[in-house]
């Protein structure tokens, strides 16, 4: 069974987390400084310090890693692979290197280029992917379309386990900014995207956003519902997610060119934010299937690199 | 003479300025703190403080207030004026008092309700919009737009000198919130929207806004085109503006249902903001005519609370 033993990494801008695997099971895990901190430092040290522990009682373990730690600010630049791209494309491609003794391969992320040449990018998100096809084999035949929300969201296009193109769009970070920063929700900061919310606030901000006609024109009436209409400052904050991820879905969709001819769409990511995006795409005649992203990364890390 | 002298503030949540006006010359000026640091202080002594120069020179003048200071979080809260309002409507609701010897007025701000019932506001625009008129009388004649571009960008139309009602679009502050906080650019926080600006890259950001099915789903490209397309990070956030600004332009004028039947746009607002504003219109077919805003502030406190 060691041969299934490895160790994944999700190292992100503030932290970095590490997790022992055995198959698909979790024994253990740990935690480190972010990729932001490391930059330009000792990486490996950070590592092998980090798993000493699991180094003295199971040997030397492959390690296995995606997202940001193969990026330009990373730990070592691992080029993008060009859409379209499947599993066996990005394990031929993996990088793969020994650094003080750790025997490391780094997921590759992927770039497209959408309508007018837009160019697109992703880094992270195929692992979680190609990990979301290997829990459910039938997202591998025909026509898919994942939806993978968080920080930046992405659309993907897949055919018969292929990723044919995706598209970013920035909701997760914009409702950030927006709930933190803007005057917008002033008394709300405490309450981020995925935590419990009020359906009801939020699906109102879900027709908003369908019936506005951009965005940007349709945000100030969270302010605005709050000073004429008494709208509660937690209510305006779900009211806000509403208009965020409404315009997100629509957008999407209408890019996208889809029908609502029951295609299921597959949503991956925190289950909490999962929730309301299977919310806003019931809204528009989609039914959803939610997969946990934190299981899809280390089932995708498992596929692409140890099986 | 000494009819025509008065005190005008502007009181915005970071900054006190005041202005000792002679009709329509300036002749001193001076700052204090802004309104948020004197929320629930006395007011009356911070201003007291702050003129008691020019009280000692000229001797008690009206002190003549719009905007923020009117607010619920400001010094005294004015209702806001249902729309449609025009400059006598304004002249009749002003919320005059004394205190410590302060002889004070505060032009109300002016609500409306938009298609669908969505409700819009403003605090300082309608005091700009009325000294545009005052300055420029062609605009009191007929069928007028407004853009008002700032913090919140106002769309206002006007009918025959009245505010018939107005669109806030949320892009400055957004233009800023993705500037300073976002992961879109990086390396450029120190180039503000009212600064120069590469027109080029703006442009391209303006004719990126009008193709893309969405704003939220084409910010990404601010970040992929660095990335893929070795675009200089100064350019990015040129670029930014553009999607930013472009989007602004397109969805109002989706909003209001204009045709580009010859009507020239008047833009109220910062000089170098104006600009990109007249670029993203004139892409659109529209000519445009600037005017100053801090002018235009004056001249409508003069306009509304002196003549």
């Amino acid at each position: 069974m060691n041969d299934a033993r490895f160790i994944a990494a999700d190292w992100g801008s503030s932290q970095l987390r590490l997790y022992l695997c055995d198959g698909s099971r979790v024994l253990d895990e740990c935690s480190g400084p972010g990729i932001a901190t490391a930059r330009g430092g000792d990486h490996a040290g950070i590592l092998t310090a980090a798993i000493a522990p699991w180094r003295q009682a199971h040997g030397t373990l492959p390690l296995r890693m995606a997202g940001m730690v193969g990026s330009r600010n990373g730990w070592i630049e691992v080029p993008y692979l060009e859409c379209p791209a499947d599993a066996a494309a990005l394990r031929a491609s993996l990088q793969r290197f020994h650094a003080q003794g750790l025997d490391v391969a780094i997921v590759p992320g992927l770039a497209c280029t959408n309508p007018q040449g837009a160019p697109d990018v992703m880094r992270g998100e195929e692992t979680q992917v190609f990990g979301a096809l290997a829990l459910q084999p039938a997202l591998a035949e025909g026509r898919r379309v994942l939806a993978l929300p968080g920080t930046h969201c992405k659309w993907v296009h897949l055919q018969d386990g292929r990723i044919q193109r995706f598209q970013t769009s920035f909701s997760g970070e914009l409702f950030e900014l927006l709930r933190r920063h803007s005057q917008l929700v002033v008394a709300a900061h405490d309450k981020p995207h995925d935590q419990a919310y009020d359906a009801e606030a939020f699906g109102f901000g879900l027709r908003r956003a369908q019936a506005a006609a951009s965005l940007g024109h349709v945000l100030f009436e969270a302010r605005s519902r709050q000073l004429r209409e008494a709208m509660p400052a937690a209510a305006a904050t779900d009211f806000l997610s509403g208009l965020v991820i409404g315009s997100d879905v629509r957008g999407a969709l209408g890019l996208l060119g889809w029908q609502a001819d029951g295609l299921e769409i597959g949503l991956v990511g925190a289950p909490t934010l999962c929730v309301r995006y299977a919310q806003a795409l019931a809204r528009q005649g989609y039914a959803t299937a939610s997969l946990d992203g934190a299981q899809c990364a280390l089932a995708g890390l498992r596929t692409l690199t140890i099986d």
